[in-house]
């Protein structure tokens, strides 16, 4: 039996990323069994484990070592980082994004089954000249049909569409979008071992639209294409009234909701979920979790990050990726 | 010192209403001080009564015993109604109606300081070919610029808009509206003991429009109104990123999220209150709570329903009214 290699990206320098990623793989939590390999610069990565009073080893990384559990360091030199800039920065900008750039390189080639992700800064990332938004529009570049979703121990989470203005998200909600964005989630957490079996939609109008009475979405667009789903052999259902389909997904780990808008998903699962959420980008040959917050940098450098969140990202990472092994 | 009188309609015969509001008045449960006055059929409380084996004992209200707690009665004979049909019926619809219109009445005339309405059907009032699609939208029609909010311990939201779909409650979100909805939000919370004291205001687009890249309505139309209110003295914040406001705003019982459509609101609302929330009407001459469930027919009448809702819609009516007497 060989296990997967999950690769973790470090995150902005100037972040609370180094500090999360070195307190999960230093900091003696329970990890999934892998060849985990931390891409980012040995600089920055002593550095912090030097303020942290933290011991971190990690061997170099090469592909002859796989199949074998432990931490590794993939060595992405990057001598203009530095961890003291505590706020966007262009150098920062460029080490976080060639960290993630080489590891997402490394998935493509078919050298990593996952690439687990520091948190970046939107702006660092601006001020380093990048056109990306962040990790998920940097990928979506190469997969066009990747799915943002969000995972906790009680709440599942897709999103149909993520980063658009309110009425543009509308205008999307059209019934053929909608049925291939079923049939990728399908294809996507089918093979997750534990994953979620059956998808609830809710409606986009108050009380799903009452049959028509407070808007036509539902009947006209959401209605068939979830049935069109169901016709296709997927447990699905809907559409639900918005405000009563996430209590209803509540502490049920076999249930996701697909959500039609951004914050539709995402106001009830930040507030089930402030602490321990991970954020996935499904549809990809990869898997990719993430710490569902940012770099914090109001609080980076003060030793007092919560890495629950990044620990949860590596052992979600691990659940997707144990039949890759 | 004298109480303030607190009008109790019984709601939809057939659904949970007469069940959860007996179960308030004679239960022993802890009430506001007040004259509760409760306007329904006697045949009906009595069978109820009698199902639930509790005792209920209640004088006949009297103008002349204004001032003296206790439980009294107005007697709205609706000799049709029928507790035994558990689903909408046009009959049980006239009735919750006329139940809900006498107390209205009432209100309006100065004769009680607060209604407090057990829950009605839609189904059963369309039925009884009434226009009117719940006890809001009555109100409205005397009073419109009525506010619909919710509260329980953990979170407070008004709604900007309410019943209309996704894509015309966008339509409304115009600089001036919105500065009419704060400063009647301000107006009427500012009467309550204990109530809210500062506003969070979400914005309508992801992460708030970031700086416009995500949509204008935050520049062109929310920023404004909120400067503009907060010029006239309200303490008002905004525009919040929609996915971390009620995180921020829970716990915090002097903080009250002005929600910018029904699902931005009720999502998160639901999530966290889901059978302790009264849903309240704002900016009427006289209170008006309500518990925020429906009649709830598929549990009607096996004497399994919840009271505390309803209990909570008494005790919020009378923090409403403390200052009436």
């Amino acid at each position: 039996m060989t296990v997967p290699r999950i690769g973790v990206t470090l995150g902005d320098p100037g972040g609370v990323g180094p500090e999360i990623v070195l307190k999960a793989l230093a900091g003696g939590r329970s990890l999934p069994p892998a060849s985990i390999i931390l891409f980012g610069d040995s600089r920055v990565i002593a550095g912090e484990a030097d303020a942290l009073g933290l011991q971190f080893k990690a061997e170099p990384w090469r592909e002859s070592q796989r199949g074998k559990a432990g931490i590794y360091l993939s060595e992405i030199g990057c001598p203009a980082a530095d961890r003291d800039v505590r706020g966007p920065n262009a150098r920062n900008g460029a080490a976080s994004f060639r960290f993630f750039e080489v590891a997402v390189a490394a998935a493509r080639g078919g050298g990593l089954d996952a690439v687990v992700t520091g948190p970046v800064s939107k702006a660092s990332w601006k001020m380093a000249g990048l056109s990306w938004r962040g990790h998920t529009d940097y990928l979506e570049s190469f997969y066009p049909g990747a799915i943002m979703s969000f995972w906790s121990d009680r709440l599942l989470v897709a999103l149909f569409s993520h980063h658009l203005p309110l009425k543009e998200a509308l205008g999307k909600i059209r019934r053929a979008a909608l049925l291939d964005f079923f049939r990728g989630l399908s294809a996507a957490v089918g093979r997750i071992e534990g994953g979620p079996r059956e998808f609830l939609v809710p409606g986009l109008n108050p009380h799903a639209g009452e049959n028509g009475l407070l808007g036509t979405e539902e009947e006209q667009e959401i209605g068939p294409a979830v049935e069109a789903a169901r016709k296709e052999g997927i447990s699905i259902s809907g559409p639900h009234p918005p405000d009563s389909v996430f209590r209803r997904a509540l502490g049920r780990p076999d249930t996701l909701v697909a959500a039609l808008y951004h914050d539709q998903g995402l106001i009830p699962f930040k507030l089930e979920a402030f602490e321990s959420g991970v954020n996935a980008t499904l549809g990809l040959p990869f898997a990719r979790t993430s710490p569902d917050h940012g770099t914090a940098f109001d609080i980076a450098g003060q030793g007092n990050a919560d890495p629950r969140s990044m620990v949860e990202a590596l052992l979600l990472a691990g659940r997707f990726t144990s039949s890759a092994s």
